[in-house]
């Protein structure tokens, strides 16, 4: 019987390609819309929501901006030796949005995703925002699937812990919103690649208070990704049951990361956020992962929407080496 | 004594120019920021909101962006042989927004026009959007200056009375939410310049039904400009006291006006829209003045929101012929 | 049963709109994919072919960026007070090529839309190419519909009857090669809008010689587009069974159609060359259509692919005025 | 024999096309460089200079961007019926430029000039800037080549009648240094296309005592340009023994001009510059030709260098008709 | 006695700098057109074909772009203290193409290039795409050269075997036409830079049952690329008489090389290429060179063309070490 | 009582943020406009000149667009944990220019900053050009303070020491003009980055004949920056009483710094030059400082001029660690 998923809309764009190699599979090939029936273990959703944006941001754009470039990837990954193929996975469409009530939209997405985890209890998620404060209603539909704790790794340039009565829930206050929620505890987090002259004195005050752990992009740049990457699986880890993924696509330098809002010089490379969510994506602990915060629209021949797409694949490249 | 305006910022761009021809007025140097005291008759207002934008819009850069564009423009116009000094101008600054509470934000722009009407009541305001929301907002603070009703002449691709369910108060509503509130009746609103494929039959007929005249991008394109504003302006302001004039920049053909989220073929000229504000601004009756929905992100060289300015310059220079 | 026509796949690109106006139709929510049962009178056929072009294009990109523009437009014209819902349309999807065999590609044309008109016998195809040397197949292929000879109006900067020698089957000869072929007679030929310094005296008199009746830009310019497309359309259907229409969009002055590989300035507005397709929609002896030679890649935010499809929903708006 | 002009350098870019259709003729295989021998009616000479100008400009970089366009454009007007291929017409090359020195770049535009004409009396020249300042060399050297009195046809959006102590030599000045040094009279010099809000009042005055006649943006907007164009060849004729046309591009409405640095909307249209140069290449007394003011870095696709081009080449096709 | 060489043509575009500083020796003034006579050592020869591309591309226009660049870089390399000037270099010009008949385009590049070695039987031919499918008939030509085996070092993200009955001869099937010809082993070719969802399984398996060596993407990230260069090189001159090179751009990671058809993010950087080609150079088995894939039309500011002219000149840096 | 600083104009460009967090500073609250009165340490100098460039540059516009970028960053190094609040900093405006004597801007430089140094004795200066050239002006002034000699830390791909007599005192002659004039000796000026290709073998003769030590870019790719930039703190320093560092940031690996008018491969990372800036700002003896050579017009999305600001942020960041 087909399911139709309240608050979840068919994806808007579907691109194919009519030429083909009968010995390539491209990832349109691969990850087609879902029929409401297949039985899936991964779902590609689009959060078309970017009002929420304190800067000027068109990241509503991105889940159909992923999709365009769907038949120029493959599904093959040389670097390990797997093929994504084998994964069930389908595009399950976008999230219900209103044009100007962004409180319901928030709304929406927390009541959209506990619908899809009802409705698909296994499945993990890969979320496409829209920008970041999609995270704090995407945490709290996440949580509810758990009796216990969950944590999260967070790979940002900015801390996202702004105070709520400035400027309401924006892409500045997730991790805020999701502690003094108490959804998520500061010791379940850990913020990698934090970035000078891009957040306050005061913040880092509070998040070191709250018991966040944070690594700076320096500190990236310095001791590698891989050391940094295990200890924040560590951290998010600890004492939780499931860990949530969260990339805010501005941790890149802005040479690797040229179509976010907050461009940024000395950031990470694509390699090393590559690197950082293929060891995520192996530990079976994190069962929720989303990508945030490109502009389409300022991204010069989609190339970060293009990275974001890689960092997707490399996760569930990551994923196919757990035990299930 | 200095006034402070409540809602109201100071600017948040000035632009000077270092370098000066000494027999040369820029409009920098006449449309400089308001110093709270100086006796004044016309005021540049920026309302950067564009989250009420239905498509993606970057619409609350425009006031700053025409800033940006006084120093390279000058007080002179020799077609009207009119010196725009004469006049007492000054830019009032910005009306304070809100990061995701959109309605607040109206509601700010309706209470900051207020409170600016209230504190210069002879005041004739250049209001710069933003989106087509805000005129809602904007009208309302201008019908309470007046005792009598009042009249719009829009020019504009659009209609804008779509209806408020399916998406609240956005930048294809104000029309339908000035109807709705009794801010303005349809028999005292003229829209020039309504464009083919962009509108739908059954909003045609409910602007018909509302006593809305309407005149088409195409009796524009093929009558001239001129006799459509002079019947434009006579039912406008045929039994209301004062005129509000809302030019909606996407009422220019994408060749004139590339810079618009709506950007469409076969609009009206840069010419016609320029000889369109200088009838209106001859006109006393018309006291109220906006121009929306540019997208300087999306504007090639600035192009449209150089246009924009023009636009403004060329009403003022209509302004000047009135009899004091 | 549901018909599967040889050598024509399914668009490769849909897109919808999740957000809706209830009483609005998007072109998107009528011309959708059609699913080999519908019966219909309007096919949309892509043609992705631009190898052909004797200079450097991506005008095989065109059908699928036509396609992304549908949820930006609506069905119905407020210049002509109609409403495209009427007919029933649907994307037929595009015509299979070959990456390196040209030819080869040209013979698909000719095949598939023959395979289309037995399958569809009184369709009216409208044809988003390519380049133009996909006339040349598309009008083999429509002339076999018929018993009598058929006639074309041509919309363009260029005469495209070079010699076949130097270059073979390029966007510079359909024309020659129809001619050549025998398919069409020159007295059946209007070219409307030739241009200075893009075509050379040599072929001028050999159009001339075959009985061609030219138009040039600067005729256009000063005589306007009415009285030409009337005499235009009354060479092509003097003595002919059909008419068929071909618009190649470089005849735009590079002002209005910014994104063709050979642009130029001083060629025709956008407003005339919409009234002219207007004229000929209503004109029943017109029963094939193309529009090709835009490039979208080098198109600035889509302007002249948005162009071309108000060139098709106005054709159509003419072809709801006949009598059926 | 061989000459070498002095300060004349080669052109710095040749650009051929190794594709040819037999038939045709491309400006790159008529106006090739001039191999110092050859007998030559027209000559084109590049004057890379723009430091000169007020505001940031590349123009320096017009007179290669025009040769990398000579391959795409043939020699053949439709419009006129004739092929400029019957002028013999060579590129002279680029005239030596200094890089910081630039009263000397203007010493050297005139000793070029004056060289150029005592090797190729009969010389009609076709100068290409570099930005306006270079008029004033360049008129000065072609007063020498007469014993009376010489005109001036101006076709800009700006007077360039500034005062000389505030920034020297510019790209504002080079009419008031002409009317300064006696080189010719305001009586001789008829402006077309002066734009509002572009000029200033003071300067209006200066130029209207000065005896200058100036025809506004608006005036050719709505009476044509071809009146003007007649009236202006009067005054610029009436009691001199020779004219210089100066073409400042961004006399264009920016939607055809969008590549100049002084961009405005509501200027002229393509075909009002063309028809406009046609007329004053009809006209035996033209006999010096300039076009100046175009950035060839801010110019999408080459627009402007495009319409620069056909500028150039329709001068040349009025020139054609003239009795030798 | 000047040589002429059948199916090549002088160089479509050259380009001077007029300005010059006495002590400095621009690539122009160095990398001239070759007269035909003068005895050389390296030629440059521009293979402009793309048409043969998969994904639309404008490497046709490759070998102009990189001339346009001859006059901004210099024959000095301060990192290896070699002056390129030493090298007897020139500009050979282009291979005719032809605009239609792409499997004629092919046997140009394989005759042309026969011509160009019986001609100047020493040669190091410097070879620019165009797309990949030229170095099919390039190796053809080369191999025509020497009595035994040839070998190759392939720079690219991708393996280019693709099946040649999907798409014919395109480029994405370089390196399969090589095998299936018997022109060149698999155990004599080394990949170097392959992608993940670049590439497919089937043709990773197929490429290693051809005895291709292959090192990915991120094997050069985290090994470097000195080490595996040497064992590529070790690879392909094992056995062979002679090495050709072969470096298709897209192996950059797209922040390196931003203007290719096929981008992607995650490869190589510029360093690491260029380390790659100046250890190339230095092995006098290394006898022919290739540098395909770059879409200049999509290359912001040239950034890529530049790279690719940077690659050639660190190649030739190495070619000078050799003992000649 | 307040200061007026002769050829110091206020700054151009102003830009707050309306919308503020309370517990973040920007740069833009804390680097406003000099009053005139305000005891400072640290003083942002715009020298808007850039026509000196050999090739075309808008680097004038180089301190505006800074400014513009001010409310995009914080004041807070989460690397270095120092907040920037601390130090007493203002915008103290620009140098006044001359549009065409270009000898008179250089003159006004060194003039105006000996100004601004009897003004405000203490002061660390932060020039912000402008191209190259302005060091020589800005170093003569700068060695005035200083009883003893000084000496050169140069981040660039070039050697700039060209000779004067062929383009006269351009970006290409700095370091020449200081050694030429004696205001500096070659043994005390390190220069780090110098590139291949970009520099002459007879410039690198003659620097190292003037005892200046050179690090070449590969150095710097292969030792990494801070050995390098320890050695060239050493060289400058050493038998000198101060220190004065001038950033090209040409010196910049394209992908890094695209934004200016000499772009290269195979430059320097962002977080190299950010690491040399916050090792030269922790020492004492520099007391100069310069960033130079972006042209805000080719920069996307001011990538340039962002890196640039965290120059100048880092390097004050360093600042913060000297014991005053
Ligand atoms: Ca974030
Ligand atoms: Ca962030
Ligand atoms: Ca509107
Ligand atoms: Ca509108
Ligand atoms: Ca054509
Ligand atoms: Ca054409
Ligand atoms: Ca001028
Ligand atoms: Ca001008
Ligand atoms: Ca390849
Ligand atoms: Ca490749
Ligand atoms: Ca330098
Ligand atoms: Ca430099």
């Amino acid at each position: 019987m087909k399911k139709r998923i309240v608050l979840l809309n068919p994806p808007e764009l579907v691109r194919r390609s009519n030429w083909r190699d009968r010995f390539e599979t491209k990832v349109s090939q691969w990850l087609t819309p879902w029929d409401g029936e297949e039985p899936i273990d991964i779902g590609f959703i689009g959060v078309p929501l970017s009002k929420t944006s304190i800067s000027v941001s068109a990241a509503s754009m991105t889940p159909n901006a992923l999709r365009e470039l769907f038949p120029t990837v493959t599904t093959y990954s040389i670097d390990y030796d797997v093929d994504l193929q084998e994964l069930r996975a389908r595009d399950l469409g976008d999230i219900q949005m209103h044009p100007t009530d962004l409180f319901r939209c928030h709304d929406n997405i927390e009541q959209a995703l506990t619908n899809v985890y009802q409705a698909l209890p296994g499945l993990l998620p890969i979320i496409a925002g829209g920008d970041h404060s999609i995270t704090y209603p995407s945490v709290k539909a996440f949580k509810r699937r758990f009796a216990g704790k969950v944590g999260i790794v967070q790979i940002d340039a900015h801390m996202d812990v702004r105070n709520l009565e400035d400027g309401g829930p924006t892409n500045g206050t997730p991790i805020r919103s999701l502690l003094e929620s108490g959804t998520v505890e500061g010791r379940h987090i850990a913020q990698i690649g934090i970035h000078s002259f891009a957040n306050s004195k005061s913040y880092r005050e509070y998040a070191l208070s709250q018991g966040i752990t944070q690594f700076t992009a320096r500190q990236v740049a310095r001791e590698g990704i891989e050391p940094l990457i295990h200890q924040a699986m560590e951290i998010a880890g600890n004492g939780t049951e499931a860990v949530y993924v969260t990339v805010d696509m501005d941790v890149l330098d802005q040479a690797f990361g040229p179509g976010v809002p907050a461009m940024i010089p000395a950031g990470m490379t694509s390699w090393q956020l590559l690197d950082a969510v293929y060891i995520l994506g192996q530990n079976p602990k994190v069962k929720g992962f989303d990508v945030v915060c490109i502009d389409p629209l300022q991204d010069p021949r989609r190339a970060t929407v293009r990275t974001a797409l890689h960092v997707i694949l490399t996760f569930l490249a990551g994923v196919m080496t757990r035990k299930h």
